[in-house]
């Protein structure tokens, strides 16, 4: 069976991870910065270093390609994206990009003919630095010139990284793939979360991407004097926004597990040691696997805040500010995966992804599946973010076998 | 009986309004600003014009002085302060320093001879907008060098206000006033509160004013992913935070009534939807009229912060952000209050004063007590606040009979 080439994928971890550090032993590479123009400049040496074709389409995705010697072959896509968060870890995004590129460079080094075109790819601004999934959605045509005024990075600063990659709103637009030319697509990740590494399990097949709605709650009640306001007379904003974050944990806990809820921001107003806040700013966020539980959630979720903010005496406002439908896999593509584990004797289980990835964009054009690997602690966007090297070593061999597997069924059954 | 001048010191109310007006119909007069500046010069005039002498002391203090003709006479001071918060309203402050111009002028108008100076003084920056109480604490020796440069509006705005009010750090230091100088104090202010209102009753004697303590609590968990990370695995610093706001409140309503607590102030890091927040920064500050409940309310309340930190698995840091003495108000200027007030024919009433004034400082070397009239619904620091006519003149009116009774007796026991 043909195996990577494990010090030289190794190697490529250690290089990238340079790119970035950050003195807590982290890596800063937020999409469009310095770092990531470096990043992607070293990428853009590696896969020229290994004899492949490098492409960067109009939404700066980067690509290394290995063409079959048919022209009108398919194509089998695979890869992830090499921009982090600020301070995270090595792993996130760029194992699956550096795994592609080996798994490449081991079809060539191996002089495979094989019925399909390979492409490894890296997508723009996976983490959302300025407009998240960039990449992905642009491939897909899923992002639109207002989705640019929207981004969540700011307009103005969106539209200088795009300078900085060499692209502009109209290359962005006319970066669309036609899903007929692409037999599939898998992603290489780690898990983010313990369940692998819970179940003493080497290779998680996801069958789907968790959807995510959030919101900006606002509990709105009366500033007042912290000392003269007697304390049963106010309308502490805080006091409604508090029970909400207790109750909303409890609520989700107890009636949506698996489905996780997070409140990551909160501002009180006017924000001083001596007055009540008369108004409290509060994020909140959930997912959960299927359209209908998070439906379910969103109702309950909701109106949980309406009758706290009743029961403190406090008027709510809330703003939609996310809605990510959830992504089904494709079940062909899942079940090739687990093909491939078993064929490398490796455990392996059927399970969700809680976290975004590009799959999700990916899997509404292309028949896609995620792979994947133990992260130890679950610890990510962290700079102690950690895949032990025999579980990148499984994840980049399940990877190729994957890709492999799909490159020949893709012939065999093109059109399918 | 000598009785005010209602409609001019209503005049002068609604003139002193239009320095620094808000569109909302507040007024910005923060310590030391150009609003300020334009507010002690239209003071100036105000004196000058009634034939008073006019003073500014070392620490930017104005005063309003009419001599006894014995030179050697003890002084009655009595005032409050003509800056306002950003936004706030027409009466805090302003209308103990206006009522103090008006007993002046009515004393002056009747050509009473009396047996004790007369002064009516304005504090500097009572509200804290750069250094909290600074003209009070200077003149009675409660500020060092060191106080200045953790001002709390920052050592170089300090620095800039203080040169716009001609004043420096050695003036200050050296406007301090000898006790023996003066028999006492009295300070006139509206109650921020609705103990008053609630009870119809027309002036407040305040017997004490509370003190106040505050802490900056850090609750200290893991920054996690907020969609891969199991709820249930979490170390959720808004979880604990918002389960302290939940329990303090309680606690205090149920253990501490009157004391009251608040939290202004809460901050989660890192700070994102979709990151589990790993550290929450929370103010608290709590009141109490005497020594021993505030120690008993510390005491609680860290001690309650403490065990929701462990119960949440978080860490607790906290750092200690004010600490203001509870100040007992003199019993003698108290019952020379109720007797004024009684002689005009008001309800009256002894109460705490849970807001901070320049009375807790000029207590400390000085017999002092505070006259309060009610506040419309207890708000104020807000555009809103507001107090009737009726309650402006019979505070003023109490104030005058409280200052002539002061200087009476001043002379007959001095040195009491």
């Amino acid at each position: 069976m043909l195996t990577i080439n494990k010090q030289r994928l190794l190697d490529d971890i250690e290089s990238l991870a340079r790119i970035g550090a950050t003195p807590e032993g982290g890596v800063s590479r937020p999409a469009m910065s310095d770092a990531d123009a470096q990043g992607r400049a070293w990428f853009r040496r590696r896969v020229e270093d290994a004899g492949l074709e490098f492409r960067q389409d109009g939404a700066g995705n980067l690509s290394a390609v290995l063409s079959s010697a048919d022209p009108m072959a398919p194509t089998v896509l695979f890869g992830s994206h090499l921009d982090t968060v600020p301070n995270g870890g090595r792993y996130d995004g760029a194992l699956g990009v550096l795994s592609a590129l080996e798994a490449l460079r081991t079809v060539r080094d191996a002089s495979l003919a094989l019925p399909a075109h390979l492409e490894a790819i890296s997508f723009t601004d996976e983490e959302g630095s300025l407009l998240g999934l960039f990449g992905s959605r642009a491939l897909c045509e899923h992002l639109s010139e207002q989705d640019f005024a929207y981004a969540r990075g700011g307009k103005s600063a969106l539209a200088e990284g795009m300078e900085r990659l060499g692209i502009t709103t109209s290359t962005v637009l006319s970066a669309r793939r036609y899903p007929t030319d692409i037999t599939a697509f898998v992603e290489l990740h780690i898990e983010q979360g313990t369940r692998l590494e819970d179940a003493g399990v080497d290779i998680g097949a996801v069958t789907a991407i968790v959807g995510i709605r959030s919101y900006m709650l606002r509990f709105i009640g009366t500033a007042a004097h912290a000392g003269t306001m007697p304390m049963d007379r106010r309308a502490d904003a805080l006091w409604g926004a508090s029970a909400f974050v207790q109750q909303a944990q409890m609520l989700v806990r107890d009636t949506f597990t698996p489905g996780v809820m997070n409140c990551g921001l909160i501002e009180a107003l006017p924000g001083a040691f001596n007055i009540v806040p008369g108004e409290v700013r509060l994020a909140l966020e959930f997912r959960h696997g299927t359209l209908e539980r998070l439906n379910h959630m969103e109702d309950a979720l909701l109106d949980l805040a309406e009758r706290i903010a009743a029961e403190f005496h406090l008027r709510l406002d809330r703003e939609m500010a996310g809605r990510d439908a959830p992504a089904l896999m494709d079940e062909r593509v899942v079940q090739t995966i687990e093909d491939a584990a078993t064929a490398l004797n490796l455990r392996h289980t059927r399970l969700m992804s809680f976290a975004g990835h590009d799959s999700q964009e990916i899997s509404m054009i292309v028949p896609s599946a995620m792979i994947f690997v133990p992260s130890v602690q679950g610890i990510s966007h962290n700079p102690r973010e950690f895949t032990h090297v025999q579980d990148v070593v499984n994840g980049a061999a399940t990877l190729l076998q994957t890709v492999l597997r799909l490159a020949s069924a893709g012939n065999g059954e093109s059109g399918d």
